[in-house]
């Protein structure tokens, strides 16, 4: 399938949805994707069923604080360096490139690469959202090695990294992100057709565009956008979508530190009185409650929405005062697993709470 | 000429003269050295003026805080690790190694690597003593590119930075060597034969070693090693040496931060009474003053010595109530050029002094 301008915005809104509040605004990576399309470079978007199982993928990525992305833009080259520094370390050629999460700006940065480098962007991702560290990946849990991992920044330094063990992997590349200004890209996970079938999230690309779609004609067409939005999710294999929460802005403590944007938000209810609905985050929501009660937690997908045209609003444009309805999806059960959840369920981010599937 | 068992307490003696109070305690290479030569491996030192102009010569060296390598002892597979990483990028061979720094630690890690590896070791270094950051080095000042930088962890992770700025590879792999855990093991600036011969200071391992030995022999005969010294280091390119002040350490302030070990040593005189003397330090001393006034300044050498035996005491070894004498010596031309004193001198350092070379 190919890729047309048309659904780049759509592409960009669902993943902005998808991104959990983090994985940065998709509105820089979704003005540099349009650029190549206008350029006359082609988009392939690659069924992972139709991958070669011998075909090398490199996913592409980028990392860091969120908020520092909107003051340091991309030259565009960074992904592609650090792609290049994969391929020099495997001494082999990527035959198509892929997100490591769909949520955020790392949707937009394969497609950006793909454009450039004239090579397909498979249909799948590593997270089926966003998270905020590089061992959280479906790939991880099925066993793929993280590394030779390549980071590269605006300047044109970049460094190659080789551990066997993904949390050193994502404590050096931080390290390494923070040094090159708080925003990197990467390439990392490096796998073969066969293993892409196996241990990723398949058909997230496609899942963030039909979202955005639904969010933009819904408004069009006066349809109740929260309505549509859970009637398709309830379609694909995340199954379950449901607004926990609607209210107005009333507290916000968001702090760029330790290379993320760390914070919570407090969300006072429409009806003036009653339980507040307070969200942590480590650059994606984490933990929604109510008077202590919890309303979703990771890996669930929590999603803070602009509450007349459910335009995702993600954490570093939250603002005191907005009117937002919350929602959470629940995730497909390649995440759900109990070593997905060790990878990326509550423990992993030193929540207490224990996980609970989203009720009905 | 073939370094023996006997030399290396000398040399390592020397190296923690010429360490200026960093450099790292040369106790545990010195140890790694001694194995190696006890197993029967033979360590060559070659002369820099007998190296072929194109060999490829790949230096070796650890960073970080020296108060850490203490409690984190090498495997010794880990500057091999990082030579081997620069070797790929290059996709060439090191036919010789050498030392990044003389001072401390440092002037014995490429010893390590040439046995193991079976390559010489070029009697020369790229800063003629130890000063605490990569890019304060002959080599950059003459032109030498800094990356392809390897760095290795005593874990088996390893990492590969490429950046034209000097500034930013030693700003990245402090970054990483934070992660790593506050030490790490490092090979870059490789160069040919012929670039060695023109931005090394020279004979610096035969100089470490002689200044060891003047220390060990003037004891055993009962000479002044104080007089020794200056008498002999007259006699080199460094041309000047003076004892500065002698007493008693009354004040330690001493810390590990940003990678680092940063702090200021107070010595009160022999006498009790009259001016204190400061002494500034990060990793290696920097300045030393007397009731303001200034004794020597980098990039002339402040060493720190017991003021009975002349041997030297690196800053993490410093305590409450030793007994020493303070020893300034002159550095080589090279190393006080303005394109030298722009790296190393006051300046770099922050330091508001002028750089004011050793008076007789």
């Amino acid at each position: 399938m190919e890729l047309k301008l048309e659904d780049v915005d759509d592409l960009c809104t669902g993943a902005a949805f998808l991104g959990a509040g983090g994985g940065g605004d998709p509105y820089i990576g979704g003005l540099m994707v349009k650029e190549e399309l206008m350029a006359g470079r082609r988009i392939e978007i690659l069924d992972p069923d139709h991958l070669p199982d011998d075909d090398l993928v490199i996913p592409t990525a980028m990392m860091g604080a969120p908020t520092v992305l909107l003051e340091k833009i991309p030259s565009g080259e960074e992904p592609i360096l650090a792609l290049r520094a994969v391929e020099a370390a495997l001494g082999r050629k990527a035959a198509a490139t892929m997100p490591t999460e769909v949520g955020g700006i790392n949707s937009t940065i394969p497609l950006f690469v793909g454009a450039r480098l004239g090579v397909p962007v498979v249909d799948a991702d590593g997270q089926g959202r966003a998270f905020p560290e590089l061992q959280m990946e479906t790939f991880a849990i099925e066993g793929v090695a993280g590394t030779p991992l390549g980071i590269a920044d605006e300047k044109g330094d970049f460094a190659t990294i080789r551990t066997e063990d993904n949390h050193r992997m994502e404590w050096i590349a931080r390290g390494i992100t923070i040094r090159m200004g708080g925003t990197a890209y990467f390439a990392n996970y490096p796998m073969s057709g066969a293993e892409v079938k196996r241990a990723s999230v398949k058909h997230t690309l496609s899942l963030a565009r039909s979202i955005g779609r639904i969010i933009r004609t819904s408004r069009r067409e006066k349809h109740d956008p929260f309505e549509e939005l859970e009637a398709f999710i309830a379609t694909t294999s995340y199954g379950r979508a449901k607004r926990i929460f609607s209210g107005k802005v009333v507290d916000l403590d968001r702090q760029t530190s330790r290379g993320f944007t760390l914070g919570a938000v407090t969300i006072a209810p429409d009806s003036g009185t009653g339980a507040h609905c307070t969200i942590t985050f480590q650059n994606e929501n984490l933990c929604a409650k109510a008077d202590g009660a919890l309303l979703a937690v990771v890996p669930d997908i929590i999603t803070v929405l602009d509450a007349e045209t459910a335009v995702p609003i993600t954490n570093e444009t939250l603002r005191y005062g907005q009117r937002v309805a919350v929602v959470a999806v629940g995730v497909p059960p390649i995440m759900r697993t109990p070593a997905a959840l060790k990878q990326f369920g509550p423990e992993a981010f030193g929540l207490e709470e224990a996980y609970v599937p989203l009720a009905g």
